[in-house]
C-alpha cells in the first residue's frame, strides 16, 4: 500500500509520460507538449501564485538548453520550484496569523 | 477542483509540515522529523530503488548544511532526487522490454 507521499511522486512521473509520449521523442517534452501539460495540469495551482509572470520565467529558464525539449529532470525541477513558491506563500499566510 | 499534479504539490507540501512541526522549529525538519518522514512516507517507495544506500547518500548530502535541519527547499530538492531515479529505473524497464 504506497503512502500519499510516494502517490505523489507516481502522479510526477505518470503525468509526465502522458504528455511526453503524444509526438517526437516519446521521454521528452516539446515546447507544445510542455504548454499543453501547464495549461491542463497546473492552471488551479498556478492561481495562487503571487507572481504572474512565474511560468513564464520558468519556461524561459527551460528554453535555455535550446534542445526546445524539457526532459524529466528539468521538467521535476520546475515542479519543484512551484512547489516551493506554493510553499512560501503558505508560510507567510501562517505567519500573518500568527500561527 | 484541482488537478493530480496540483494534489500531489499539495502533498509534499502539507506532509512536510506534517513532520517539521512536531518539535524545535516548526518550519524545519530536525534529523529526528526527518529520519522519521523517510521511514513513514518512502519505505515501500525506496524498495524499487536498485540503490540501496540512496537514502544513505542523500541524507549525507543534507547533513553539510551542518544545521542539523533540512528546510523545505532541500526536502523538495530530495524528494525530486528520488523521483529522478526512480523514473529513470521506469524508463529503463520500458526499454528493456522494447516499448
Amino acid at each position: 500500500m504506497p503512502t500519499q507521499l510516494e502517490i505523489a511522486m507516481n502522479t510526477m512521473i505518470r503525468i509526465f509520460h502522458q504528455y511526453s509520449c503524444k509526438e517526437e521523442d516519446r521521454f521528452k517534452l516539446s515546447k507544445g507538449e510542455l504548454k499543453m501539460l501547464l495549461q491542463r495540469e497546473l492552471t488551479d495551482f498556478l492561481l495562487c501564485q503571487k507572481d504572474p509572470q512565474l511560468v513564464d520565467k520558468i519556461m524561459q529558464d527551460l528554453d535555455a538548453n535550446k534542445d526546445n525539449e524539457v526532459d524529466f529532470n528539468e521538467f521535476v525541477v520546475m515542479v519543484a520550484a512551484l512547489t516551493v513558491a506554493c510553499n512560501d506563500y503558505f508560510v507567510e499566510q501562517l505567519k500573518k496569523k500568527g500561527k
